[in-house]
């Protein structure tokens, strides 16, 4: 079984990480292991990882290996649309950064025409992830989201041209019910639309465009095939077809990849694609079913995220053709790390304020846990009874394989050593707010444990550019109803602030003394808290979500329409009451700063596999 | 469009709840509206209902109608298995009431040979839910799980044979690692050990067997149609085939339902069921292809919950048959009344302290919202542009509906009518609670709406028997790092106790305190809170998990190993602090009165539709 393990490791594209992150902390983990064939051959053990060799090269309309599935995240565009989950430009950096590592074929980062800022982060990204001297291991194409008109391509490409692989990425709807009620246009000038668009792209030197059909799912397939066809010939390279309301079953959907790959003239020179929505909870399902019917790219989002119930998750599908795709996947792979992948969830997470149920698949804190009591005897009888994806497999390390143990009178070097050990590469500034914070930690607490620091650097590394800084917070409340909080803030000229009021509740008065002093009127969206370890002492992280009252907004891309954002924040403290004004502080930074282009000496977040 | 929507409504089979639960806060919600057939008919609107009619009788081993197919809720069951999620009788109760008037057909109630208070919980549902006189519209079945064994089988039916229709589920692993790692034991002797069981089942007078194979999906084909062929001849009614790692794909999963059909001798007297765990994301996927193969009866859990990733989501699977089974399912359906899902999801989301993600298909928050800003103009074009299923269908009212609006001067029949409004029917001690707190909150709030209103009522209705009750509070706390509290605790005899203590934060203080009143050694597992309002003078529900140093425990169905149960509690109020110490007590209330029996003056939680 270890020499099992030890060959599936070293197919992978790169080495493991130093070591990665850890966020169950309910439960011990359990261990690689093989599985049985058991459709086909019931004697052998085969090994379940099918990632082999190297990733083909980047031809726009072709994939030189007939098996190999590009994975196209679109976490920055499709999955930034979910209510709340505006992210900022260094936000989206950092994301970027991250799916590079994870070895994401393609980056869609945005919709350029939506806003500035929006224009900003996608030519950011272009220019830093999608190049060759990035740093990183692998360099993705970086796709820009335009509708069908001149304005939003020439942005797109803008915004994408600086990559070393750009694409455009423009769609317009096509059932009837769409063209009818949103676009008031008929089939023919839709059509003739799309052809166009579609050549404009090209002829602004973009070698690499897709092109969607917007809720092909539900459009007629005669008139699909027709626009598909024209689109070919205009340029495309690769045709998307996304099941825009979730509606399709995976037996349809595959039935209408197939048909569409059967039915569509010039369909052998380009991709096809699949972009599934998860209401009926059936998109990695059909996302499967799709891939088998002759799609070669997939659109997805980590944690799944997206308008309403979200998109197909990258990690389900990854870890679908990883652990079956040999038996019952056509021998399909993709050249995703899955490695990175925890890393990667939790980084969407805590961006996104999305959290992630304990029991979703891969990435849930359940995913790997059985009822506590179990597992120290029950599952070491053997340890592939009831698992068949190992939680290394992601990343996800047990907690006491660490090696280093932090004690109240560890040191700076002691800490850098154990922060790169859990992923995280900071020093500077980083690391000495971070040390003082755990000094301060370690003196009040027994155990600190691989999640606490987790929580600690998370708050640090995770925060926007600080415009406004938590000083001192104090607070009297209880079932007397006269909650009182004295809050002292530090603006960006070293300057203090004092204010007191009192409130309903311990946070309602601190953040009511914190609009004293602020004076930006925002609406409180939602509040959550939790705990990220055991024990009443345990470090608390707080989430808020804000939206400003004299809006910050972007045009959405579907229906054109204008969006107030909202805006996540978040803060760890043993404190509830601190926890929660260090949330609200971030939500108020990320809000003021969201429209200040990235300032140069903002480092990028190192996470995970530090060099690359 | 209107017409259509009637006609849908019409053919439910009971009629619409007076009204239903709100738990999307953050955005507007939209209707219902048909959808297009766009694979067989791409010019006729035809309705996505499928609900037809009354139930087929139910037959242990038959199903009058071939396109019925019956579910089978293991919420109490396997969902109880995930982390934490320990329940009491009195929540089994409640929750079992309301799958009864979900109409699900059969509760899998618990595992009876587990621990005494399993025992007395599966009982108590069978002669309370599982009767005619139970006052529910419609009886279901009542399953009690046992393992191959005869202490395990008996007790199961000591516990279901109060209900007018028991049903004993035995199960025993039939795949090689299962066999030869797990139970130790020759295929021969597994074989000879399950229809030995079976054949005891029905000996002791139960004529409705159910027989499951564990880990069906990596079990040896032959192997499986030889031990199923058994089973059927020593009595049993039901087969249910579990891929108990969640390691199956749709199309393979289909296969193995079909094979059986195909292969198992006697199949044709016997109900298939199928049994899908979440792993990779494809439950919901699975068990629509089990049924399209010959499955009858799926096994589902509210929210999907259950050990690791969970189960096939009773929701997913139940509106897939409700959107999709007309046109894509062969005419499958089901007899769920699913304008009940969302109470459900709700009280089981209380009851197991396992948080619904917000892109959770169906049933989480964001599931019918688009991005704030877009739905008022954007949506308003035409319903359906976006939307396959309206909130309505699943129980999800819109609060701006809702006809009686509540101000600081309203009296108790307001807020009676009120919360009957919103699908609680409450009096008595509860009412004059919840009318208290209702006061209370009314003094400090702006605006009071729904959401506050249900939190507190859940606040109240959801809660354990009460055996500390919180007096008062008193917290200071602040970067000083000195935060101390005290509280006021009344015992059952109504007795004043108090404590005061510091501690790292409020939170650690306050339950300081706490354990130096109670004195009952606990662990703190988890912790969590929510505003569950818009606004900084947000009502925060906080949510606890808790263990007892001194265990209370239960048998693995699977693993056969001792575990020990945790307790979640959670508690409701404008100050988070008190919140807090509301679900300490509630977690703490739990544990102590987890042991007793129900006392026969505790009401059951009455919601939805409360005439059935």
């Amino acid at each position: 079984m270890a020499a099992s393990s030890s060959i599936c490791r070293h197919n992978l594209p790169i080495s493991p990480p130093i070591s990665s992150f850890h966020s169950n902390k309910l439960h011990t983990l359990f261990r690689f292991s093989p599985q049985k064939d058991f459709l086909n051959d019931r004697n052998a053990l085969i090994l379940r990882c099918s990632l082999r060799g190297n990733r083909p090269e980047y031809i726009p309309n072709h994939i030189p290996d007939p098996k190999y599935v590009r994975i196209f995240d679109t976490t920055l565009r499709d999955g930034e649309q979910s209510p709340g989950a505006t992210m900022t430009t260094k936000e989206k950096l950092d994301i970027a950064r991250q799916l590079a590592r994870l070895g994401v074929d393609i980056i869609e980062a945005g919709f350029p025409a939506s806003s500035e800022a929006d224009f900003e982060a996608v030519k950011l990204i272009a220019l830093e992830v999608g190049n060759v001297d990035s740093g990183e291991v692998h360099v993705p194409v970086i796709c820009g989201l335009a509708r069908c008109n001149k304005r939003d391509i020439e942005k797109a490409w803008e915004a994408v041209k600086g990559a070393k692989n750009p694409r455009i990425h423009t769609f317009i709807a096509t059932s009837e019910i769409h063209m009818k009620y949103k676009l008031k246009m008929t089939p023919e000038q839709v059509i003739e639309k799309a052809r166009i668009m579609v050549a404009h792209a090209r002829s602004l030197g973009c070698n690499d465009v897709e092109f969607s059909p917007e809720d092909a799912g539900r459009s007629d397939r005669e008139f699909l095939y027709q626009i598909l066809g024209e689109v070919i010939r205009a340029g495309a390279t690769t045709l998307n077809i996304p099941d825009t309301v979730g509606y399709t079953l995976p037996t349809e959907f595959g039935q209408l990849i197939a048909n569409i790959k059967a039915n569509t003239p010039g369909i052998e020179n380009v991709i096809i694609s699949t972009h599934c929505q998860n209401d009926l909870g059936l998109s990695t399902a059909n996302t499967l079913e799709g891939a088998r019917a002759g799609a070669r790219q997939v659109e997805v989002t980590i944690n799944g995220i997206g308008e309403r119930a979200g998109n197909a998750s990258l990690e389900e599908v990854v870890m679908a053709f990883k652990c079956r795709g040999e038996q019952i996947l056509d021998g399909l792979y993709t050249g995703i790390n899955t490695q990175h992948i925890i890393m990667a969830s939790k980084m969407v997470e805590e961006y996104s304020g999305l959290r992630v149920q304990p029991h979703k698949a891969i990435v849930g804190a359940n995913a790997f846990a059985h009822e506590s009591g179990i597992h120290q005897d029950g599952m070491l009888k053997h340890k592939n009874t009831y698992e068949i994806i190992s939680p290394e497999d992601i990343g996800l390390l047990r907690s006491n394989e660490s090696g280093i143990v932090l004690g109240k009178l560890s040191g700076r070097h002691a800490l850098k050593a154990k922060m790169l050990e859990l992923g995280y590469d900071i020093d500077g500034n980083k690391l000495d707010d971070l040390f003082t914070r755990f000094k301060d930690v370690a003196g009040n607490k027994k155990n600190i444990t691989d999640d606490d620091l987790v929580a600690l650097v998370s708050d640090e590394v995770f925060q926007p550019q600080e415009v406004w800084k938590v000083g001192d917070v104090q607070v009297t409340c209880g079932t007397l109803g006269l909650s009182t909080a004295t809050v002292k803030l530090i603006d960006a000229n070293g300057e203090e602030h004092v204010a007191c009021s009192v409130g309903t509740g311990p946070v309602d008065a601190a953040y009511k003394a914190v609009d004293l002093i602020i004076k930006v009127p925002v609406t409180l969206l939602d509040y959550s808290m939790s705990a990220v370890t055991e024990g009443i002492d345990a470090i608390a992280t707080t989430r808020v979500l804000i939206r400003g009252n004299d809006s910050i907004t972007s045009t959405h891309a579907s229906t054109g329409q204008t969006v107030n954002r909202a805006f996540s924040g978040t803060g760890a403290a043993l404190d509830i009451v601190i926890s929660s004004v260090r949330a609200y502080i971030g939500a108020l930074n990320k809000m003021i700063g969201f429209n200040n282009r990235l300032r140069t000496e903002d480092p990028p977040v190192k996470v995970g596999i530090v060099c690359g």
